[in-house]
């Protein structure tokens, strides 16, 4: 994507090849299994230039599964959250959700990311911080509004609710038999009723 | 446990030895990270012995979760499943249950299942036809109970409420600061009140 005068379009093409080549090393090897150096051999960077965009690998690493995977999956503004109807809103997310956590690098990289959590804590923590805790707190918003409309329990405890939903779609997609695109659209409309954000 | 009469406590010994030798190791380094050649080094014995028992490394590892796991977790018969309150059923299991998800090796263990789901499909599917299957048959027996009971929603799909609670519990463990007793104990009865198995 060019953006003529909004500044370094080169940088970010290098940024992406960088990005690109980290996701996939990681995806293929774990976090332990490569080194930043093997990442600028991929892009076919020096290391200096990852460097001077990132201080270690799980920065990077978090840096790539925000940037590529918020690329497929489309997320609510935090405008349309506190406007629009909760139902709505779920309603036109399932397809694109469908599609992503269908797909087998999306299986692959939750297997990699919990496979990490307790050997390299780093790593979930760079990417809670970055990337899940904004998406909690939007998730919150629409949840709060959907107990507003009295179609979430008044007694829900809503951090629960979102770690539901989260940890029920990561645990179905890699359990034996993977799901396909038709079975998680089946699902995640299951897993939105039980909570409360779908009728 | 010498149970005298009652066959070859000895061989109970070895096999103990072998399938702790096993968890350690699978906990240490994943799946990939030993070989059954390492684990008859730890547990002294002679690889025949391994092999006379289980046919490959993943039946070892499944039948070592299985076998340690089982001895910590109560789980209810499927007789009381079929004739106690599903609420006093629940409210037994979570003393035991919170101190179980709350323990470093639990949640170590945790996230090397799903760090291997993906590359070791093997794994998995061994742990799920052994384990987790025959869980789940009883897990779904006391949501349809409950369903019965009218506490769990009679549109409810209960396989997706299986790992709503899984999901959630297993997810809980994996992010940053991870929770003690205190906080499994009352996470526990938040996650078991949204599906309707605590009131």
């Amino acid at each position: 994507m060019s953006m003529p005068g909004r500044g370094r379009p080169r940088d970010m093409a290098v940024d992406r090849v960088i990005l690109r080549a980290a996701l996939d090393l990681f995806i293929e090897r774990g976090v332990e299994g490569f080194s930043i150096e093997q990442i600028a051999k991929r892009a076919r960077v020096g290391k200096p230039t990852i460097y001077r965009r990132w201080s270690n690998k799980e920065e990077l690493i978090a840096a790539a599964m925000e940037t590529l995977i918020a690329e497929e999956v489309h997320w609510a503004s935090a405008e349309a959250v506190d406007t629009e109807s909760p139902y709505a809103l779920v309603e036109a997310a399932i397809e694109s959700a469908a599609v992503t956590t269908a797909a087998p690098h999306y299986r692959a990289l939750v297997a990699r990311v919990y496979g990490s959590a307790v050997s390299c804590p780093a790593l979930m923590a760079v990417y809670w911080d970055h990337y899940v805790r904004p998406r909690r707190e939007l998730a919150t918003r629409l949840l709060e509004r959907a107990r507003d409309c009295g179609t979430v329990a008044a007694d829900a405890d809503l951090d629960v609710a979102i770690d539901m939903m989260v940890g029920a779609i990561t645990y179905r997609v890699l359990q034996p038999d993977p799901p396909g695109v038709d079975d998680m659209r089946h699902y995640l409309r299951a897993v939105y009723r039980q909570i409360g954000l779908l009728p």
